[in-house]
């Protein structure tokens, strides 16, 4: 029976019942988080050999004579290219290697095109009128964060099953020569864990851009944290080399949810013609990588089989946890007719849709009662929620226990939040 | 007897001979670098335990709880900062730590002025006509490069024994508002050796500048590194305290030349209201510096008295190199009158002025016969040298077997090409 078939009765006794309830989580004292993406204490422990496999120094002389201690190597070292390359598809020479994090890659990239314009720019963006990107939403608000530093103005394009609406993309990149950017996380995206298809990857390649710097930010940050099976996406990079458009994509990712969160290692991959131009740049900003961290990660991982039997392991971890949070919404919310959400094969996050307009009264509700949310609007530019409904839940970083707690908890939230605003329209 | 009182046959006659030893050198295929001033295998070497004091996973949480191996801490860790706060005579809450590089932090300062200015900034200097620095010279060609990259105009100032002359500092920071930046190496500046005098740091701090968002960027790049007795400097963020400009200096370090080079802790720090302002940005930019790399240094060193027993050790074998480049000029170039040399008493780099015009013959020369030199003009900014005559010597990488060598060769190239100067003023 949905929520909104029923009666006014109906619904105040069972706003009483909820009532009940959500007053006692709100005075047992718990505190519950299912806000941070970030990885569990198990998580990590599966790590703890890198820390210990480089110790002496004759350790740190890499594979090609490199002394990984000292200064050189802007782009990293070779023998983690290689590693990175046989992961991720890509060839070694397009890669740039660096620090802990792709979220600073991903913001040294804007800020490059921002001061000194990419490689095929007319002049460096801050000269510019106007920049928008495309932001495909529910997305990732750290994307949406740099947009909003560098007042670039985003355009909120919407999300299918398959990746972005690519009608709509097409018409804005390809019509609009101040679009230069979207935001893309094609496999397990955040949030709604949703895998870009064949047919998506392939619309990109074919944009023919009305800007000709404009560039696909494609944040490549679950590449292979999948639950069960690898599910395999398209390489753009690829793609838009048999369209004649390979410097448009520029990909992304890190070890952060591989290996540690704070001492993993970031990656770009982009055309030579790209990564030349701003190598250029990045000759004069750093020093290079931290060569000895790269070494670590190669002596841990070996090859590719080494990294996706490791995956597995970080999957064994997370999957009963995800299961946990779809179990719990199909028992309590399937046929209420008010919520959906994502069921995802692998990433960091569950998609959640309440009805229009519950979603900050559910995360007032969950916080008042002990349960920190991921804060409402954040998955949109700008955080506005054009519905106010999407509520990102992450999984990961509770413990099954908790976890249980946390999701029997948003439940009551939702429910009330949805009680209150139908009885508010009768 | 100076060469300049020789005759023109006693010319002629020294030239022969001086020709004749060249071009032993030159046909005997040695390779020699005077260029780099990075540390050497011994320097690396010392540092091995640091490799080795975080294998297990229990060891990766700080003192205060952290959980280094996974997200968050966007300035660093506590313990390290209390550390380093400890060692460059900071308070903890005025540091921020990043990532391996210091000169990434001095790039990214720049790159967050040009594009959101600082705290006290009219608009972000990209906004502006024309930005200005001022570059005390021979100075740090990476500082310079930093300028020109960013089409910030260099002004040169000159570099006296006790630091920048400070008359020519005050008169255009004080008369013009273009002015918005200094790079100092206030100890054992690069290339010089010299160390900023208490009068020259306390000029700095009374400096009363046209422009309200005026930085020093004070890259204190060798603050401990002494090859005997640790020389002290006035600290130029109490000294600015003082005198009521607490935002205008930005002190930058690393351990880059304390432990490894690529591996290293880098920092800066500055006023609350500086730092604060940045770290709204540096939340958009990163997740925060590599925490493990942090708890390493600190369980490394404990306490400012381990780094400075560490430092010792780099002393002693830097030391001997520095004394023998500096005790073959004296013994090959005194009186001669076509050469003068610094005899820093710590620090990477000695300054060699050779006769006006003279510098690119020596390059050459040296270059010809198997010796890599630092590239002339680097010491300047643009690259141009005006008068010709500067060389950074760079004693650190090569043994000092390989050092006696090349400073042998250097000095027939000195020679060799002063003579051909003279000869053809005759």
């Amino acid at each position: 029976m949905t929520y909104q078939s029923m009666s006014r009765q109906e619904l105040e006794s069972l706003r009483d019942r909820l009532l009940s309830k959500y007053n006692e989580y709100k005075a047992d004292g718990i505190k519950l988080d299912m806000a941070r993406g970030k990885p569990d204490k198990q998580q990590l422990d599966i790590s703890e050999e890198i820390l210990g496999l480089i110790t002496k120094n004759e350790q740190c002389i890499a594979s090609d004579g490199t002394d990984c201690r000292n200064y050189g190597g802007l782009d990293g070292l070779a023998s983690a290219k290689e590693l990175f390359a046989d992961v991720f598809g890509l060839r070694a020479e397009n890669i740039i290697l660096g620090g802990n994090s792709s979220l600073n890659m991903m913001y040294d990239t804007v800020a490059r095109a921002y001061t000194f314009g990419f490689c095929d720019s007319e002049r460096p963006w801050c000269r510019e009128e106007k920049i928008k990107f495309l932001c495909p939403s529910p997305g990732y608000d750290r994307h949406f964060a740099i947009c909003e530093l560098f007042g670039i103005e985003m355009i909120t394009v919407a999300m299918n099953d398959d990746g972005p609406d690519m009608e709509t993309v097409k018409k804005y990149v390809e019509s609009d020569s101040a679009v230069r950017g979207i935001w893309c996380v094609p496999k397990y995206s955040n949030p709604t864990g949703i895998v870009y298809s064949d047919d998506v990857v392939r619309a990109f390649a074919a944009l023919k851009p009305a800007a000709r710097d404009f560039r696909i930010f494609w944040d490549n940050a679950y590449a292979i944290h999948d639950f069960g099976e690898n599910i395999p996406i398209l390489n753009i990079l690829e793609e838009c080399e048999k369209t004649g458009r390979p410097n448009m994509p520029i990909m992304f990712a890190s070890t952060s949810k591989i290996t540690f969160p704070g001492s993993g290692v970031a990656l770009m991959s982009a055309s030579l013609e790209n990564l030349n131009y701003m190598k250029k740049q990045l000759s004069i900003q750093t020093i290079g990588p931290d060569k000895i961290n790269q070494l670590r990660h190669v002596a841990f991982f070996k090859n590719k089989q080494g990294m996706m039997e490791h995956m597995k392991r970080h999957a064994d971890i997370l999957r009963p946890k995800f299961e946990t949070v779809v179990a719990a919404f199909e028992k309590e919310l399937s046929g209420t007719g008010i919520a959906s959400w994502t069921t995802p094969r692998g990433g960091y996050f569950i998609s959640f849709e309440s009805l229009p307009g519950c979603a900050p009264a559910i995360y007032k509700l969950a916080l008042d009662a002990g349960l920190t949310l991921t804060n409402v609007g954040a998955t949109y530019p700008y955080g506005k929620d054009p519905k106010d409904s999407n509520i990102r839940i992450a999984p990961s970083f509770p413990d099954v226990e908790s976890l249980k707690l946390a999701v029997e908890r948003f439940i009551v939230c939702v429910k009330l939040a949805s009680v209150e605003k139908l009885l508010s329209e009768k």
